[in-house]
């Protein structure tokens, strides 16, 4: 190592030492000590609106001299609309049930002794993120209300505003009584310190990157801790045989244009051959009309030649069109034959996020349901629905896209485990 | 890559793909065909007795000539007894609950859909054992069970015995219309055949090795996949300043010495300082008479000298031996202030897999229980009870000493994730 790495690493150590200790006592504060904490936040940033403006200037003007786009220096900005919505958030996660010290399941076993579960926290996360400054408010307050410790390491675009709001989060555990160590941003800007967060399982449970697909993929090849990541969302309609036409209609059309940008958009149409007739020149003359991109299948391009408005817009689809989330006003469009054909070219291409099927069939919408191998399945639903908020779980951690501890939107309960706990009144092992 | 390594490579990646295609089928596969295909396997493997134990003279006539010791070659035999025991485990398996299809938290949410959670396979398991054939059958029997597909690879010294185990699975699937390819053996012994096994993500979800710590710590090390695993079992007993004596005893004798191999056999006792003085010698006597070696603290071991027959057996501990897990007939023995110290220790130099105090204080036994960061804390009760069928879990894949998935004895459930499904009569997103 160089003796800059080395001081990065020996600077990371320190963090992931402190870390360690703060979230000993973060696993063992009360409730009311965590919303308090909480609570203190929201004013906190209301009161140093000022200064986390001044702090945010310097941000925002270095962006811009370094011409950097302008929706990036947007999504940069504290605005005091901005900081109201980071205050509000922090009343509505203080509001938000305690999920530590739950005990579930608990049963007497044949021996005598009573078995149960207990829910605790994870212990120390990374959270690693571009350019919102809001996602450090969003990631402390997580962190305080399921018990973690957290270390933060945002874009080095926002540093100023990140280390401003990580001076209010310190006063606000400090006011509270815990430690101020329990949310830790990373100080320096350097690589190096990405690196050396991911491989320190001694002192880091988990790593929630959040970010384009280039970091999450490298963040996932490179860590040595388990990581919740999301990767492609490229999110399925499947129009049954038996439909409800007008319905099949709006909720595509919600589910593709709603808004094109988050990952739970619809990217790919499929369309059972008996409705494909009906259906897709309805739903193509919505996408005409909206300006979106049909890729097709040759069976539903020659469907849809006729709509009008929709020829200009009509392109054949490669391979690579099925597996791919565009993210944009485009999307793919398939017939197939029926139900096995939907669900194997989802399973086959799809990236298990989230998948609807639009259908009147009762068994068709059960063996959907249990069949498609993905994160959310829904019937009869627009995919924009696989959200945190909208699934109840009061604040998003992030999307899932594996299988292995938690699964889809993740709420707080994706920072928690559950031991085993045994209560006897001296039990012993015949 | 060598040729041979190519054929490895493709070998593996064939496996793969068929146990993947096999898994589809798994997980939609009824309870009913599950179990039928359990209590199949059950009379098979009596059935086919004979082929099985000419098979299985193979591999241990192979392990006497190659002069490997006498419990090896132990662990290695099917004898009747060992086979019925296996079509037992089949036919306790199939009476479990099936884990899948379950639904829970079914919720209206505002916007009228209905979100809740089903319960589906993880997927494709990947099995990595040493020498013992029964093995083979249980993680069959499980991956049947939780609708999942395995691939397993066993110890090379036991290769006969597993192909022809494997037979009688086939059988017993092909029998209950279920693909043959749920339950694959790799067929070579070669170690490039578990490198394969560890880094086909896009076929195989997880890996669970069973056998020493090296093996585990190999593959934890170069796995791409997540890996449910368990390494140390150093386990805690620690006695309370307030405790009922007689009971104090008859649990720390019972813990470490009813077995002294088991994973979770204590191996360390800390005791507080005013139980010290009454408890020591006690215990001491037990440990003397039973020949249990005490690697002692200077107090401990002043307590412990006078004890008749103790004297021979006491070593001063090193810092070493607090993280050492013997399992032996040797324990290490400290006498710390009281609750805090003790959890601070369990919590440094412990393993996180299961700790026990003995107390009739409610608020130390609940504060140790909340904030022993270990996969099972227990109150008054053998540590020895850490075990999946203890806990009532019917079957154990395994014991995890990790937090993220599955956490301490893990169970059928520990096969399985939640995914989540959404229920709605033409909901869109506003």
């Amino acid at each position: 190592m160089s003796s800059a790495d080395t001081s990065i690493h020996d600077l990371m150590a320190d963090l992931g030492r402190r870390a360690r200790a703060a979230s000993r006592h973060m696993a063992r504060a009360g409730t009311a000590e965590k919303d308090r904490a909480l609570l203190a936040l929201g004013e906190i940033l209301q009161a140093q609106a000022e200064a986390l403006r001044s702090a945010n200037a310097l941000d925002v003007e270095a962006a811009r001299r370094a011409g950097l786009e302008a929706a990036f220096v947007d999504r940069l900005a504290l605005s005091d609309k901005v900081l109201a919505q980071m205050a509000e958030s922090c009343r509505q996660v203080a509001a938000l049930p305690d999920p530590i010290g739950e005990m579930t399941d608990l049963r007497r076993r044949p021996s005598g002794i009573t078995v149960g579960r207990m829910r605790v926290p994870l212990g120390v996360f990374g959270m690693i993120f571009e350019s919102r400054p809001n996602v450090t408010i969003e990631a402390a307050s997580l962190a305080i209300k399921s018990g973690n410790a957290v270390i933060l390491r945002g874009g080095s675009e926002a540093i100023h505003s990140n280390r401003a709001l990580a001076r209010c989060v310190a006063e606000a555990l400090e006011r509270a009584g815990l430690p101020a160590d329990a949310v830790q941003l990373v100080p320096v800007t350097d690589r190096a310190a990405v690196g050396e967060l991911i491989t320190m399982p001694r002192y880091v449970d988990v790593i929630i990157p959040r970010g384009g697909k280039g970091l999450i993929e490298r963040i996932s090849a490179e860590a040595r801790v388990p990581v919740i990541k999301h990767l492609d969302g490229n999110c399925h309609v499947y129009v049954d045989d038996t439909v409800d036409l007008d319905m099949a209609v709006t909720v595509t059309d919600n589910a593709k244009t709603q808004r094109y940008s988050p990952c739970n958009a619809a990217e790919s149409l499929l369309v059972a051959r008996a409705s494909a007739g009906s259906f897709l020149p309805r739903i193509g003359a919505v996408f005409a009309a909206k300006g979106v991109e049909m890729r097709c299948c040759a069976q539903s391009r020659e469907l849809l030649e006729a709509v009008p408005g929709a020829a200009a817009l009509l392109r054949d689809a490669s391979e690579d069109d099925w597996s791919t989330e565009y993210l944009a006003p485009i999307i793919s469009i398939k017939v197939v034959d029926g139900l096995d054909a939907a669900i194997e070219h989802i399973n086959r291409y799809g990236s298990q996020h989230t998948d609807t099927i639009l259908t009147s069939n009762h068994q068709h919408a059960m063996r959907f349901l249990r069949e498609v191998d993905s994160a959310a399945v829904m019937v009869n639903a627009s995919t924009r629905f696989s959200d945190g908020f909208e699934f109840g779980l009061g604040a998003e951690i992030g999307i899932s896209t594996d299988k292995f501890h938690a699964r889809g939107p993740v709420g707080l309960e994706g920072l928690t485990s559950q031991k085993w706990m045994v209560l006897g009144d001296g039990q012993v092992r015949r």
